[in-house]
């Protein structure tokens, strides 16, 4: 019946091969794998990027929201480099807040609520329209490694494919498990499959992991909610964004509400507890310890009687609401009936119970500063499988593998950042040379250098080398120096013009700003604390006419340089001493076993770490001042 | 560490519960049970619609279109009925065309390209905008049942939930197994997890099941096609629609490419035969005849050298194409090759390969006309679960299902329509009569009274019945017997107006029609079949004039009840007769033993299939016409 024909397969030379070699494979699609897929295509290489399922790429797994304290920071400064994260925020975006807008510029955080549908469509139009990037949907399930290096991946289905590097955004999908309660089972998100396979294999490969956890909250429905009894949190009145580029902004802006915890809603947690997975010691991984479930909040503060809560809207039009802040993995009944005792959600109806999820993650010990891993070469990791929590952690990250893929298979230097250059350049120094054992979240209080590391100047710290990388266009050159340029242009003016005590001391008196006691600049007034450049607009209405000509934007850049200039020279001091150290390179086959004077626990790190200059060497938790001393004579300072 | 506190719950007696008791709970949120869920809501009975992934609902699992030949009537059915399908696909289409509109209007067929993500939110944006329909996402595992009544779920978590009826809509789930080539793993669709439990209840419960065998051709990156090799299809000129509401009209479309396989493509599809899991047997599930795997193509039909191939886009913007035209299961490298060899597909890249799927099914002849289950009362099967294939068989099943279960809950009556009435009775009739072994599609020549049943006067035969359910709006009632009417005008103008042979057969002659002998009527003249409307146009300025005050939508029903008067009333007098045998009902617990004359086999069906009336009784397979003879004397005829 079925014809069958042996004898077909003529061996034709010039057949065409299902895959080509590509220069990049991008394992996974989240966050860090759209980032990571993007940047090495933008720049040239040919890349494939892997996913179990093309229906949710770019799915936001937990809440609908991009930003945040030092998170928002980041953002901008993946979009100064070239990257995606920002311009897609700026689209789909229902609200935004400038978080800290009270404190200095250096708290200043830009954050927003996302559409999520929205968010994860655009994000797959805009990789769909880069044209070396292709896709393929399969779990990969392998590398394939040849002489410790990394030469392609292994499917499901058993096909390989070849590529020249790999990057890894594997998120919580490496043998994910999924607790609710005394439940338990295997996946990789809520109705996804876990992934296996590729943790096996490295561990045979030498490498070192362990498991983290993280969760989420229940989705609930905003229908049965009484938004009367919660607070309203609206949008800023003149909303900014994320991207140094023309994005659009909100016209109109959707809505989160607050609401609390209270003393009844412990008491019903608290029945749960002896079936908490966590507390009964079911969950080994470490959870986040800034996002921390609800159980957790109620069981290490005991004393507190309540908590906050915020409703998030998880788009323009759903009734589907994120609850931040009630992150949970008790028991669904515990879940649902102490939510029916928050105000505001006496008759509330759920659509799906928070849960916890364990997963595997590998110690970022093990990668270089490009991070690349040390032991197999042109494989990178990116994202939570470095034992980081959060969006822009593992964007940022993703970005930087793939800029770094792609220059070493293009044989270009690497591509660091530095702790002073940007929150990315912390981050990426923090795990690779203290490396972490419960999920790693950005703080501003990581940065040393802060009030260099603002979420106003990303582009003027990063967008040149975006553009050096090939990642950047030429138009977000000009317009970063176009607004540099013209802020220069008003701090000098600002330092130029002056003002005498006759035109200056009525309207200074009024808002109780001490009287001018000769003609002074207006530099040294806006110096004043209680000096806004609103003030100086209201002292002098040349001055007024001068700032009309430029826009808010760049106003405010010039007048965070003439009130914060102390602090940031101050940084930049620092960071020059410190870039000192950053410049005395050691090489990576540097025979630290010579070094008899140092410590043991420094020996043992320091030939781990590799680490590429004195500077990160004196950073590596366990090497102190006299061994990093002790290194200095031998690399013949 | 751990607060323990086990004293707190006192035992509150006005407790809240999880989850009320649902007068339907529906399983599954494709087609089927989307279409349940939103009319057993918009009746009035709260619902619950319980799914695996809330990201995944109203999935087109394959191919981005709705409609065409029989398809396309019954979504204008639904849509007369006040079901969502139309209005949804209106809202999403990319593409219109009118299948066979140079044949006869019974045959005319409205069939849509649709964008794939905007008709999964349009279906969530609708639905969550039902008041009384909640969400719940997990897998259901079991069913539970007390005296052989369903009185709820169980899910994958252990919790139950109550409910006065369940429709089980499971789609490609239940046990999914996926195969490509000789590789094969369990799954409900690619990417997504198979749902075990329900299928052994129900044999636990007696009922019988089979396996089916559906599949899907691969996806492919538009970027990679040449274009210009293959012919276009645009959509129509004016484009129509399916809902009879006020549904926007497209105003631009997306065209879809035609090219062909031919032989070198079949060369390397025969290499793959051996690995073939249809052609080793490895498959026992009987796939869909009309829509058969390329490979079936080409072992049926050897002496075909070419076969056609549709290039439909997934969207308005995606690059992903749906081949249609090319499902297949053979090795993935198999499927790549031949895709090569195809004209315009030389430098094709896959995003995914096509596959089949394995899933269980219950023969429907266990199901009444309700779609209720005759071993479980209050249990609705719908969609593939019943052994039927397409979106369009699938949401109708759901749609009766929804409106029966309703009904049955709040004791009204059954719901059912008779074949001379739908395509969805037929359907229905077809299943439950007839059973199947092979996926059940739906075609023009299923339907005896296809002159009767066409799809511009869906509206006409089925919104009152809609109107007197609760579910199609007073609106669309209006607009429908708005539109009866002035057709009816028409019709009688048509047919009172009268032209002589001096005014009339100059213009008969320039278009070869015969010369009147006699002032004639221009109904007689339009009943030519040479005759179109708009020649009675140009014959006659006062008719023209007449004309212009009506819509095109009811001058088509004027004149398609005039040209093909004698076949409907040929139609209606055929389902007449027939009626007769419908409005013979048979008590659902008639003693077939006791008719001694009858078959063996007869006997046999009839005790298992309980028609409800001797019209079914006479369309059972394996009941002949003596054996209706004899029940007729039973029941006192």
């Amino acid at each position: 019946m079925i014809h069958k024909n042996t004898n077909v397969s003529r061996g034709n030379i010039n057949k065409k091969v299902m895959f080509k070699e590509y220069d990049v494979i991008v394992v996974g699609a989240g966050h860090a794998g759209c980032e990571a897929a993007s940047a090495a295509a933008n720049m040239g290489s040919s890349v494939l990027l892997v996913t179990m399922n093309m229906h949710t790429i770019a799915q936001m797994s937990c809440n609908p929201a991009m930003g945040g304290v030092a998170k928002g920071q980041i953002v901008r400064e993946i979009d100064a480099l070239g990257g995606q994260s920002g311009i897609i925020s700026d689209k789909t975006m229902i609200q935004f807040r400038m978080l800290n807008r009270s404190k200095g510029p250096a708290m200043w955080s830009p954050r927003c609520q996302s559409d999520r549908m929205m968010f994860a469509q655009e994000w797959r139009d805009t990789m769909e329209n880069i044209p070396n990037l292709d896709f393929w949907q399969e779990m990969i399930e392998g590398l394939v490694i040849k002489n410790n290096r990394v030469v392609g991946v292994r499917t499901g289905m058993g096909i390989e494919i070849k590529g020249k590097s790999v990057v890894l955004t594997n998120g919580t999908f490496l043998n994910g498990k999924i607790h609710i309660g005394e439940k338990n089972f295997g996946g990789g998100r809520t109705g996804e499959k876990a992934a296996h396979g590729i943790t096996e294999q490295l561990i045979e490969l030498g490498f070192e992991s362990g498991r983290m956890k993280t969760g989420t909250p229940p989705r609930i429905d905003g229908r049965s909610l009484n938004w009367n009894l919660m607070e309203e949190q609206k949008g800023d009145e003149n909303p900014e964004k994320f991207s140094y580029t023309d994005t659009p902004r909100l016209t109109k802006q959707r809505s989160c509400y607050v609401t609390y915890t209270n003393e009844k809603v412990h008491e019903v947690l608290r029945k749960g507890f002896d079936k908490s997975p966590m507390f009964s010691g079911r969950i080994k991984g470490l959870g986040p310890r800034y996002c921390p479930s609800v159980e957790d909040k109620i069981n290490r503060f005991a004393d507190k009687d309540h908590h906050q809560i915020f409703v998030e809207p998880e788009g323009w039009n759903t009734v589907e609401m994120y609850i931040n802040g009630f992150s949970t993995s008790l028991p669904e009944e515990i879940q649902y009936e102490a939510l029916t005792k928050i105000k505001g959600f006496e008759n509330v109806k759920m659509f799906r119970p928070g849960y916890a999820i364990e997963y595997d993650f590998f110690p970022p010990t093990q990668l270089k500063l490009t991070l690349e891993t040390h032991l197999i070469e042109n494989l990178y990791f990116a994202g939570q499988i470095n034992g980081t929590t959060g969006y822009e952690e593992a964007a940022c990250q993703g970005l930087m593998a793939g800029i770094n893929a792609h220059n070493k298979v293009h044989e270009k230097g690497d591509f660091i950042l530095k702790r002073n250059e940007a929150y990315i350049g912390v981050l990426i120094d923090d795990l690779v040379n203290k490396g972490t054992d419960e999920p790693y979240r950005m703080f501003t209080s990581r940065a040393e250098f802060r009030t260099l590391l603002r979420q106003d100047n990303a582009d003027i710290r990063l967008t040149q080398k975006g553009y050096d990388l090939g990642l950047a266009s030429e138009a977000r050159l000009e317009r970063m120096n176009f607004k540099k340029d013209e802020a220069a242009k008003i701090v000098e003016e600002i330092k130029t013009r002056k003002i005498t005590p006759d035109n200056a001391n009525n309207y200074l008196e009024q808002i109780s700003s001490s009287a001018l006691r000769e003609k002074s600049s207006f530099y040294s007034i806006l110096k004043r604390p209680e000096i806004e450049i609103e003030n100086i607009r209201l002292l002098d209405n040349d001055m007024k006419d001068f700032l009309s000509q430029y826009d808010d934007e760049v106003i405010e850049q010039a007048v965070i340089h003439i009130k914060y200039e102390s602090y940031i020279e101050k940084e930049l001091l620092m960071a020059e001493k410190m870039s000192r150290l950053e410049d005395l390179n050691i090489n990576p086959n540097f025979d630290y076993e010579k070094l008899l004077s140092i410590s043991i626990e420094a020996r043992q790190k320091l030939k781990k770490i590799k680490p590429q200059t004195l500077g990160q060497a004196s950073r590596i938790s366990g090497v102190s001042p006299a061994d990093i001393s002790v290194i200095m004579i031998h690399l013949g300072r």
